[in-house]
């Protein structure tokens, strides 16, 4: 598969993986026309992001607020590198995936029983079960397939999660043939403790496989894991546009870390992304009109580091 | 002097320094009632919170919301350990402090020219040959003297500012006996990078020094700043309760790094703050309804992290 120029040639180099309009927008109330979607997306392209998780083929009756995942993937105007993943968590999903011009399809299933359960209803062996044939159709689409997993480092209703369960879909996935996966914070659960013990086992475990981190900032800790993340050597990682999105589990909680935010640690960290952050500020702010409400982004308010003030325009406190 | 508890013998062991009701409260247009300001302290004591930098003995006309300096330090129920602190930056405010059972004064430095003379009204220069006449009234009173230095990691005037600027500020803190230093990240313009370098040239210059963090959030990347000072063997950090707090520079931007996160991270990444967290998120709620307004504390709305929910009381969407 083509999803990532994160190859050990470049170790500075970090692929941020812009997934606002699926994991974000899927909790909004507001649904965001498709055309105003596309155009965002668009601007996302336009900013630098090549790899995009755009949208996710859920049910539209579950998730009306993408239930035009076809018209968007098909809408956006790609650049060469552009490359659109979208959720394909079974049968049906693939089936509509199949249809468009799709670059990668990520199957899902949760590190949790309880939360697979109530997320995909059936449990870890029956989704591990079902991959083959998702993928199947998923590759005779000529779509890429990469394995995703929720609640790795920490279940809402189980608590801590085994890695006997991680480890255990990490295999079902590379007995797939698939070489990239999404260790997915699904609720904020994760610490530098868990991430690194995670991803120190799973890479020794699975040396061959690119594991990325889908972060959440539920508890403020979002960017300070990812942190820890890229110690551990990830080079790759889930944000989304202004900090879009929440938690089920949480009323006013934040959602998925924010890209511009990201973006920034990493430019000021020393890794390149290729992404322009002035650019992906004005997305974020198109998302904001496009919400009709604030984001949770904080370089979108407070500008670059070097935006520099006339010494007489501001009146400081000492301190 | 006594600040810190942070010897050798527990490098487990973070002090985490409240300083909400003196960097949060001066930006707030609500001032809060001088009883209300203790009740909130003396919560701050009770969750286990030893170190506080109540207040600052500026000019009660500029800073208004701090005028009752000596009245809330004089109204703290003190426990054994609590240890107070206030900026006392010239030396009115010295005597101001000397009248009070203040136990640790902090004199006050930009490491940029134009921010010294905007916030403090006067050169470096001007500041260093000050601190002796300052630190000489503060130890009169049996008031320890510590060390402040602001935009350490950037100004928001002058852009990067040059290490020889901060040497030579810290230099003189220790020409004066100083043995603790904070190091303010005023308008939130550090980076992992500058602080690796900061931090490691200053410890390399004044082992015998012991140097805090004081960071700002205000462009998301607080908290992984926080790990990037651990693991250069800062053990001591300021934060304010909530995340209150702003940014004259950036309309709309959040203050210091919040205390429960701070907290919740430490722990989470193994080590030992003596904090209780449950008692460090209500004196948040607390200080919200002291202000009418929401903070931007991120555990303080998600709640712990093991704090398990039912698996029938909440629909989640795939992924």
């Amino acid at each position: 598969m083509t999803t990532s120029t994160t190859t050990s040639a470049d170790d500075r180099w970090v692929e941020v993986v812009e997934v606002g309009t699926r994991d974000g927008l899927q909790i909004e109330t507001t649904i965001v026309p498709t055309a105003r979607k596309i155009e965002i997306v668009n601007a996302m392209i336009e900013s630098g992001i090549s790899q995009i998780e755009v949208t996710s083929f859920v049910s539209p009756k579950a998730v009306p607020q993408l239930a035009d995942a076809a018209e968007v993937i098909d809408g956006v105007r790609r650049r060469p590198d552009t490359y659109l993943m979208a959720l394909a968590p079974n049968l049906r999903a693939a089936d509509r995936a199949a249809e468009t011009s799709l670059d990668g399809g990520v199957l899902l299933c949760s590190a949790s029983e309880t939360h697979n359960r109530k997320n995909l209803n059936r449990s870890i062996d029956e989704s591990i079960e079902g991959f083959a044939a998702v993928a199947e159709r998923l590759r005779a689409a000529k779509i890429d397939v990469l394995g995703g997993m929720a609640v790795v480092f920490g279940c809402p209703f189980e608590g801590d999660v085994d890695l006997a369960s991680v480890t255990r879909i990490a295999q079902a996935y590379v007995d797939l043939g698939v070489d990239h996966i999404t260790l997915g914070d699904t609720t904020g659960m994760a610490t530098p403790t868990n991430i690194r013990r995670v991803v120190r086992a799973l890479k020794s475990s699975f040396p061959q496989v690119e594991f990325s981190l889908h972060l959440h900032n539920t508890r403020g800790i979002g960017l300070a894991n990812a942190v820890v993340g890229l110690e551990e050597g990830i080079r790759r990682f889930d944000s989304s546009v202004g900090g879009l999105g929440g938690c089920p589990f949480a009323a006013g909680a934040t959602g998925n870390i924010c890209t511009e935010d990201l973006v920034f640690l990493l430019q000021e960290s020393g890794y390149e992304t290729g992404i322009d952050l002035a650019k992906a500020i004005e997305v974020a702010h198109e998302m904001e009109r496009a919400l009709g409400k604030s984001l949770s982004g904080q370089v979108m308010r407070a500008g670059p580091r070097l935006k520099l003030h006339a010494a007489d325009a501001v009146r400081t406190a000492a301190g």
